[in-house]
């Protein structure tokens, strides 16, 4: 992955997304004792940075979509983008969705106009499915980790936050399997390479931290976490790689952490993130950086949550 | 009030404050059928728009207000925003609360350090208790909405919306005393008169309303209504002036297209607004804005609900 494939990326999303708002955290600043800014990806039309990767893959091969379609698997964020993508392309989008996904996702993704199809509750029930469907219709694969257009897209953040903050700074990023700490990694140690890069991911998961502590891509079986964005039970090949050479550290946040910081933030912060979005302020709350040079950047990567959930976090039920 | 207070003020203001994002919002631009912003005033430090005048007018005159310290009258965000201002400044705070503001602003301004000087419940009590301090003590009355420093702090606002988007608009303003509307007023029209400017009010409240209608200030008593920012019962006398010649109409707007925005926006757009900063997307929402040229901003005036309050908002309870 070059800063060039990247900076392609960019350029191919500039006509549909602006820049993502990065806000400095008064609340947060004075809990950390150092400056910290967090980046809304809340903010994207699809309520998660899953649009980029998304637009991205369409946009690099959109002559081929426009004629077979396109097929995604995804948890629910990616599934909404590519659904969105799809609408803003005139794209036929196809959606693998495990049948134990959030009702509220499923129903966000037809809402938008795709056909979703639901398949078995494990990772590779749902990569079998979304296979048989390309092998079947012929459609392009839009993958929601690993592929070179997905980490590039994911990358455009990093060359976001590059923009909008100077000086060297510590990228907290949600990990589930690796796309986007890959890209923003990428995109960070290339252009400013005093930038630390932290992943943060739920202790029910650790795909990524047991497969950077093995060496090699461990896979953790099915994982059930309040963090329904990241359930990825192992990282993706291309994104490993780019782990082991690029990250920094990478955290394990417990499930009341993670409760925790989604209710900072809604109270004290005024903005709503979904709890795979809130894992970052969740490592950062629990103490779990290192210590390190300049400020913190948490990406809040998405907010898709249900009012009722978010009601019930928000009453400690 | 001139543009040049106004841009004296955003000098004033530059050293502490960045401006606040504006996004574009895609869910209420699909509902609405034309492009909606919301300018989120709720990522300010103190969760409210109300640190512009209380940084204004204690900059304005710091020397005095070293000297013999400062005294605020407030609802709840004026006191936070004074109270975060004196700690900036190093100045002595007292701040008069009536006895059944929300417990949780209350708490906040205290937290922050501000000694809270608890009256009697209605406006007038308010005032008396706030004038009395004024002479007994020599300290420096800053005003929540009326004084030229207030309202100049309040016009920064407009300034950056006319920074951050190109071309006639129309700006919602949620509107209590009327300083918010009164310092955006001034800089938009002065500066590119084709802009609307809309006041949105709580039915429950509508002295900014019925005053324009009657042609001078009306008191409406006390006020109660689930926006417990927009509790003045009669607008500003220098407020009521620009509003008279500068905006352009002011709607009301029920109790529950109030709920309904605050859930909307929590739910669709990933951010939290307290009732009196979502009034201006209840009226948007409700249909209630003249059919005008040009994308809707929404101020997003404040975020300062506590959180058991916002989940039974969410509950529909």
């Amino acid at each position: 992955m070059s800063l060039e494939t990247i900076e392609q990326a960019r350029e191919r999303l500039c006509p549909y997304l602006v820049p993502t708002p990065l806000v400095l955290s008064a609340p947060l600043t004075r809990a950390a004792g150092r400056k910290v800014w967090l980046k809304l990806e809340t903010q994207q039309p699809t309520g998660s940075f899953k649009i980029r990767p998304a637009l991205n893959g369409a946009l690099a091969h959109l002559e081929e979509c426009r004629r077979h379609g396109v097929v995604a698997s995804s948890s629910g964020n990616f599934a909404q983008a590519v659904t969105y993508a799809s609408r803003e392309l005139r794209l036929d989008a196809q959606i693998v969705m495990m049948r134990n996904s959030s009702p509220y996702k499923i129903a966000q993704t037809e809402a938008l106009g795709a056909k979703v199809v639901l398949c078995g509750n494990t990772f590779e029930e749902r990569w079998e499915t979304t296979y048989r469907l390309v092998r079947e219709t012929g459609r392009v694969l839009l993958h929601p980790y690993d592929s070179l257009e997905t980490i590039a897209g994911d990358g455009t953040l990093g060359l976001e936050l590059l923009a909008q903050l100077a000086g060297d700074f510590t990228a907290v990023v949600p990990v589930s399997g690796g796309g986007l700490i890959g890209g923003i990694a990428t995109a960070l140690k290339l252009r400013r390479p005093g930038c630390l890069v932290v992943g943060a991911q739920p202790e029910e998961n650790g795909s990524m931290f047991r497969s950077l502590e093995a060496g090699r891509r461990v896979n953790v079986g099915p994982v059930r976490t309040i963090a329904d964005a990241l359930v990825a039970s192992t990282p993706g090949e291309r994104a490993f790689e780019i782990a082991r050479q690029k990250v920094d550290q990478v955290v394990l946040v417990a499930e009341e952490e993670i409760v925790r910081a989604v209710r900072r933030l809604a109270v004290e912060q005024k903005i709503v993130a979904e709890p795979g979005g809130a894992v970052g302020v969740a490592a950062l709350l629990a103490g779990k950086l290192r210590a390190g040079a300049g400020d913190v950047v948490c990406i809040i990567s998405g907010g898709n949550i249900p009012g009722l959930a978010l009601a019930r976090l928000l009453e400690g039920v």
